[in-house]
């Protein structure tokens, strides 16, 4: 397992070009990548490195990744991170690690986004897997719970003993849809509703897509269009 | 001037009836209606209050109107509230006092909507005479920023020594625009900005405009649709 994430990791980077400016996704295929990102660093690459956790943070500083805020740079020229689902248009659902809004902010401004992947992750519609997280403000969650399930969806509030509170907080509700017909649809109606900060679709932001599997690693890229 | 006031909230509060659960909206004006709810609990109506910001509450607190928090309730009967702005089809700029998400949530579950507002605060076009408030997570907030400005306006930092900070921890940017010929358009780009948390834009959620002029009180009702 851990030498199939590895491998995809080590493709990953491959991306990478001296002098650009990086966003350090978070998660445990992501965590090879930040290694791999790591030795070119110490190779004399000179990049730099915009952490999505606190956990990657961490990580990149003890690997002596040079790291700066979002707000210091033009834009991202390339993010590796990962996800929870994958669709054939490259859309996804991440947000199970519950840092969903830095990692989409961070996605939005990056030119490529390049998104590591075990098979099992790939699916044809979104939200038959995995349940969508939603952020919303703590003030009334419970209404605002009510109507993201007229949408379709039973909802659980992150947390099984006390809320799950996000770095900004906000509470998350993992929304168990049969399936998103609709992905586009359904994040406009999402962010319509008052109470809702963000939601874990990701959309049009993957531009590559490694996929992991026992005997391969494949990478995808999305067409220009 | 208050003289007008009181008479535009006495004939918003014309509309509240024995029984009803009430969103208590918050602002000069809406300060008499919320007066003019007092006198009815004090002749004996069975009234119950939702308030938008903690001085409607403690207002209605010395009043002694009843209170409820916005979770206990299958929905609000009728709200009263103020608008920084209310155009030809009874959409609003609210968000001038900083608690546009408390006031947008209630809003969104209240039956009836009656916005009173003295006549300088009706316009052909949104936008033509305030900035509009968009609230906006603190992570990342200048790139936010930059990318609420790509919609067409000036985006201004809320706060001139140190940032306002919102009741939901978050910050305000005051938008001018020239003008916002569609706002059902900019509402859902800008909530598709991940950062920003929500808008002044309150649309199709005001029932009746109340108008106080100098001579007269005006009543207008939405036609149901």
């Amino acid at each position: 397992m851990s030498e199939m994430k590895i491998k995809a990791a080590r493709k990953a980077v491959e991306y990478v070009k001296d002098g650009m400016i990086l966003g350090l996704g978070t998660g445990s295929t992501t965590k090879f990548a930040v290694e791999e990102i790591g030795k070119l660093v110490s190779n004399g690459y000179d990049l730099v490195g915009i952490p999505t956790s606190i956990e990657t943070e961490k990580q990149a500083r003890s690997l002596n990744i040079p790291l700066t805020e979002l707000e210091c740079v033009d834009r991202i020229d390339l993010t590796i991170d990962g996800a929870d689902e994958v669709d054939p248009n490259f859309n996804l659902i991440k947000g199970l690690g519950g840092a969903l809004l830095r990692e989409k902010i961070v996605a939005y401004y990056s030119v490529n986004e390049i998104i590591i992947v075990d098979e099992s992750k790939i699916v044809n519609q979104l939200g038959t897997r995995v349940s969508l997280p939603v952020e919303v403000t703590q003030f009334s969650h419970k209404k605002t719970k009510e109507s993201i399930e007229k949408l379709g969806c039973v909802a659980q509030l992150r947390g099984s003993e006390s809320p799950f509170i996000t770095d900004n907080g906000n509470m998350i509700y993992d929304c168990k849809f049969e399936g998103i017909s609709d992905p586009y649809d359904l994040a406009l109606k999402l962010n319509s509703i008052p109470g809702v900060v963000e939601n874990g679709l990701f959309l049009d932001l993957a531009s590559h897509v490694v996929i992991g599997t026992k005997n391969e690693t494949k990478v995808l890229e999305k067409k220009a269009y």
